[in-house]
């Protein structure tokens, strides 16, 4: 077991990465007050992990605990959904020293997370992540959220975590496509933060993707650290933590523009870095070479290279309402050399249009090649 | 114009009271970024001052100011409104750089507050407050959120305005019944922090009724003033800040108990308090005559002295789910003497049954005499 923590003064947390981590009930007791705890999951992560987590719970001390199912995929992140769970809290009279637990991958964290940060008025919550997804980058930083018809992620709260329990034991379990899309963040946490995290993937996406426990451990906790750090000098993301969102800007509009859940949050990324790679080709300067190895980076790991072919027009309009954009202009997160992302608000539109074109589907075989 | 100053480190915010306040677009100007406003208002308050607060908005440098009407009353602070008025800003591509302004009373503070907290996870807002229960009450300290059908104000957030504007000139339009309710919580400051602010009510109610424009602006200022010293050493109502809950655990049960809208919040207050009196007579070794001194002022000010008849069971199981509740038990906040509230978990259940017994309508034509 390895502990990181995340440095928030008296919101401060640790990360709990290992084996196992799940059922070490010593790791929830701190974090477990008075009240009552109520498990947030979902049909497919329950089975094979609930009665494991309130066991762990039970031997923590925790006399009784409320299990909450909601429905599997992007979907349960939903105005209808969170209304359900608080339904389910209140029903069960939940105070406001109780402690909600997130057990599942990064729909689960979100929704839960949410529901934590505004029942009555904010509870504690602590992340229990079972996709690498969410191990490597949704749990950690209190980002919750829930979706709106009109854009991803527009209703939400930062609210930080009690504490990161993160079973890298339970990625066994971790269906082969789920698996490809939490490579794809830490993918954009080395090219948007460490180029020597890209040159470890570069040797070793392969034993990653065979899951080997060392590989599985190594990018956890690598990406854990990046993430960490950027989280404790800007947690409210007023500054450095935008640069996480490189390939997010165009990540949200191809999943709001194929419907949430055709696309998974992480494929919607990878396509979305090939956009944003192309537009730092065109307007960050970064070499055309960088721009290859991220597209082979991704290929190699099973991941899109291209959006659907929706048209540059759809997705400016999809783009428009980003949360990044200030006084109405949308800025990107572009990169300037592998490892070394910016933010930039004076991007010519026809080097956008560019880009998305160079990544969309249709020229993804030409660029594959 | 008078300002006083809501001591929270970085979050601090001035609270400006005076006649035309709403006029002033230097008190707005400092508060808007380079992002868009929008003012969420209803349709009694919006045809009285909502084009006055746009001119101002505008005055101060706002472009484009976006309105968004909701309905009167309590039923206002649902979840569908609430999505509604996500909605009107999505749908208006308000970024993270804009600006909610809530121009109403209690519920549009409440409920534009919440909407400002987590939109597009947490946006600036500004409070424009034109019922006296908001001006001295609700306006200030942070406390956001809309109604469950299993609770009141079971969904919020704590979430900081920039500033608070109070015009009390803008109480001139204020119903009757609206303008006794905001008495409530004048008197519930008094009863549970500040002898002298009931030795002043009792020599001044009538001149508070009739809406002298000193003696509104005395309670504005003196409420205020209680107000920020509490929440300025306890933002989140982790201990002091609690007491201003006096009459609310009764209140809200007689709120929830006769359906949303039915009793005004300040008239259900004003019954819980009556509650919260004679419990404390019993639980807390309040005198007697202290609770003849409550119902005199509140009748004197046309407030109810007493709740309706549900019966203790249904007050006990209204009263379940409160918030304040902790491991299970309900706390009450309690009088020892004027002006001294207590926080008290350790009540005896029969006490509790007579209280609400002594406070609800069969009881109450005998206590007026």
């Amino acid at each position: 077991m390895e502990t990181l923590r995340v440095a928030l003064g008296g919101r401060a947390y640790p990360i709990h990465i290992g084996a196992g981590a799940l059922d070490a009930a010593e790791l929830y007791q701190p974090h477990l007050g008075a009240g009552r705890v109520a498990v947030v999951t979902n049909a497919v992560v329950g089975p094979l992990y609930l009665e494991r987590v309130k066991a762990a719970l039970q031997r923590a001390g925790a006399a009784d605990v409320l299990a909450v199912l909601v429905e599997d995929g992007e979907s349960a992140k939903s105005w209808g959904t969170l209304d359900r769970v608080f339904d389910a809290l209140l029903g069960a009279r939940l105070g406001r020293d109780s402690v909600i637990v997130a057990l599942g991958g990064g729909v689960i964290g979100d929704l839960a997370g949410f529901a934590a940060a505004v029942y009555q008025r904010g509870i504690h919550f602590i992340q229990v992540p079972t996709t690498l997804l969410a191990q490597v980058d949704s749990s950690v930083g209190g980002k919750t959220a829930v979706n709106h018809a009109r854009g991803k992620n527009m209703i939400g709260a930062f609210h930080q975590p009690r504490a990161v329990i993160a079973d890298v034991a339970a990625l066994a379990t971790l269906p082969e496509r789920e698996l490809r899309a939490g490579v794809a963040e830490v993918i954009k946490h080395g090219f948007a933060l460490d180029a020597a995290l890209i040159g470890w993937l570069e040797s070793n996406v392969e034993r990653l993707l065979a899951r080997d426990a060392a590989a599985l451990a190594h990018v956890v906790r690598r990406s854990c650290e990046l993430k960490a750090e950027v989280v404790a000098a800007d947690e409210r993301e007023a500054g450095p933590r935008i640069l996480l969102n490189f390939g997010h800007t165009f990540g949200h509009a191809i999943e709001a523009g194929s419907g949430y859940g055709a696309w998974l949050h992480g494929e919607a990324v990878a396509a979305g870095m090939v956009m944003a790679g192309e537009l730092s080709a065109r307007a960050a300067h970064l070499p055309a070479a960088e721009v290859l190895r991220l597209r082979r980076l991704l290929q190699r790991t099973g991941l899109p290279v291209g959006g659907p072919a929706l048209g540059p027009e759809r997705y400016l309009e999809l783009m428009a309402g980003d949360k990044k954009a200030a006084a109405g202009r949308i800025r990107y997160v572009l990169l300037e050399a592998v490892g070394r992302a910016v933010l930039r608000a004076d991007v010519d539109e026809r080097d956008v249009r560019a880009a998305i074109a160079a990544g969309s589907a249709a020229s993804t075989a030409a660029a594959a090649q």
